[in-house]
Parts: structure tokens; C-alpha cells; sequence
């Protein structure tokens, strides 16, 4: 599984390197805690942190689940689009939020891949028992 | 571990569909990125997505020990009775959040049972060498 | 992996309580869901729940993956560190958000050195298959 996790960890420092812009922005921008509104700049780094948070708790143990009862080679492929899907919505969302459609539906399609194919996988485990 | 695998399963399931509505309704009432305020309804499902998060990222690891360290049944069954109370609480929620009490208490109490069931798992097996 | 796994459960324990003490200030400062600002207490409180939440989705398989790659007693004392930091950032960012600097960088530092230990665990397995 040493090519999924190596996909996970990529999700996870990128999220973290937004996480640090964040908190960049905060001072560039003026933004004091805990407000996090106040300068559309630090807005829109605020949400694109918070929306990669919301994608990694149902990608993380989705795509070690995929890797593990559907196909690792599938898994770390899917996984891959996921990473550049992030960065391509992190760039169109700071530029124009109204632009992020792409990142945000490929995304968003990675992960239902994901949860489908591992739904998929355990209920073939349950029922041939 | 599959019926516990399945429960979390279903239940990143019920929080990438509350995601998708939250999409929607950002078009449906009218509030675009990276506004998370303006609309009442919009502000009620977004609310109610983000506590999904908040509950997901101590559910999906301290289900999965309990599976481990207690007992696969019990963690199923609590798992169930998780993913009940996450619905009770998104439709009272939407409906009116002062309603919202049964739904969260319900969760908040299985999150409880399985976070201190799992210190006291991983206390036996460290007190115990 | 007994110590690392206690090391998560009370860092969740700590997370979980945080989120208690969230819905009571709801109650005390009277910010009734769904709003989430309307009181500098309570926008503290929700303020240090929501920045754990955002550790926790790295921290969580980060210190398991180190646990499991680099070393036990190595992820536990960084787990440690990291259980210290976020006591320390909780009381400081609701005494004063300005003074919240000392958590937050350690708690950051920890999770950074996990996961950058993590992806130079993953290369060397990847690399010399």
C-alpha cells in the first residue's frame, strides 16, 4: 500500500502548506483571530483551507479502503487526479472564486468514485460470507 | 471488520451527500463562494455539514478501535445508532436548529462511548505488558 | 502501536471536550445556531475547536503512519509534544488570540516534522522495491 499512502501524504502537505498560507494571510491581510472574514483575499484562502479539510476526511480512509479490497493500481491513479484536481481548484478559487468549478467537480468525482467502489467492495465481503 | 468498515462507509456517504446540497443550495439561495452567510436554509445546511466533519473526524478512527479493542458487534451497533442520530439531527436541524437536541445528543453520546471504551481498550493492552 | 494509539485517543478526548464546551457557550453567551460569531468568548471557543479539527485530519495518520515507519517511541513523544501544544494553545487563544503563537507553532512543528518523517518513510519503501 506503499503508493497510496505515498498519495495521502501528498494530500496532506499540500493541505497543510494551505494551511500555513492562511495563516500568512492573516497578517498580510490584516485578518485578526478568530475573525475570518474581512478581506476577500483571506477569504478565499480561508475557504479553499477549509474546503481541502472537508474533501480529506472522506478521501483519506477512502482511498486506503479502494487501495486495499478494489485495486491499488486504481487507488494511487485516482488518488493522483485528486492532487491535481486540488491544486488546479486552490489556483482558479484564489483567482476567481466563481472559476473553481472544475478542481471542485473533479474532486468531488474522485471521491464518490471512491466511496461507490468501497461500498461496492464491502458489501461483497458482507454477503458472500 | 467489514460491518464496521460498512458503517463508516455509510456514513461518509450521508456527509458527501449533505455536501453536494450544500452546492446546491449556494446557487439555489444565492450565496456565492466564499460568502458562508446570507441565506437562513443555506446557513442551516452549511452548519450542519461542518458538524458532520467536526463528528467524523473522532467517529471514523474511534469506531474502528472499538471493532479492534472491544467488540465488532457493539461497534456496529453503535455505528448504526450514529448514523440514525446524524439523520434526526440534519432534517430537525433544517427544520428548526433548536430542534437539533436529540440528533446531537444522540451522536455526541456515541462519540463518547466510543472514545473513552477505546482508552480504556488500549489502557488494558499498555498496563497490561 | 498501543502508545501511539493512546496518544490519538486523548488527543480526540481533548477535541471532543473542546466541542462540549462549544455547545455550553452557545447556551451561556446566547450565539444560537446557526450563527457562529456574536460573542468574543464564544468566537474564541469555536475558533480553537475548529483550528483542532484542522490539526487532527494530519495529525491522526500522520503520527500513526510515523508510529508504524519511522518509530514507536518517536511518534509517541511527538504525540506528546503535540497534546502538550494544544493544552497550551486552548488556554492562551481564549485568555488572548494574539498570544496564541507558542500552541500553535508547536503544534504546527510537530505535525510537520510527521508528516515530511512520513513521506521520507513512504520514498525509501517506494524507492528500493
Amino acid at each position: 500500500m506503499a503508493w497510496v499512502t505515498a498519495v495521502v501524504l501528498v494530500a496532506i502537505l499540500q493541505y497543510v502548506v494551505l494551511g500555513m498560507m492562511v495563516g500568512v494571510a492573516r497578517g498580510r491581510y490584516q485578518v485578526y483571530a478568530p475573525a475570518t472574514t474581512g478581506h476577500p483575499t483571506f477569504e478565499r484562502l480561508f475557504r479553499v483551507h477549509q474546503n481541502s479539510l472537508e474533501m480529506l476526511i472522506a478521501f483519506i480512509p477512502c482511498v486506503w479502503l479502494y487501495g486495499w479490497w478494489v485495486s491499488q493500481t486504481w487507488a494511487t491513479a485516482l488518488g493522483v487526479v485528486f492532487l491535481v484536481a486540488r491544486i488546479i481548484y486552490a489556483v482558479q478559487y484564489i483567482r476567481e472564486p466563481r472559476s473553481r468549478q472544475l478542481g471542485a467537480g473533479l474532486s468531488f468525482l474522485v471521491v464518490m468514485i471512491l466511496v461507490l467502489g468501497d461500498l461496492y467492495g464491502v458489501a461483497r465481503v458482507v454477503l458472500t460470507r
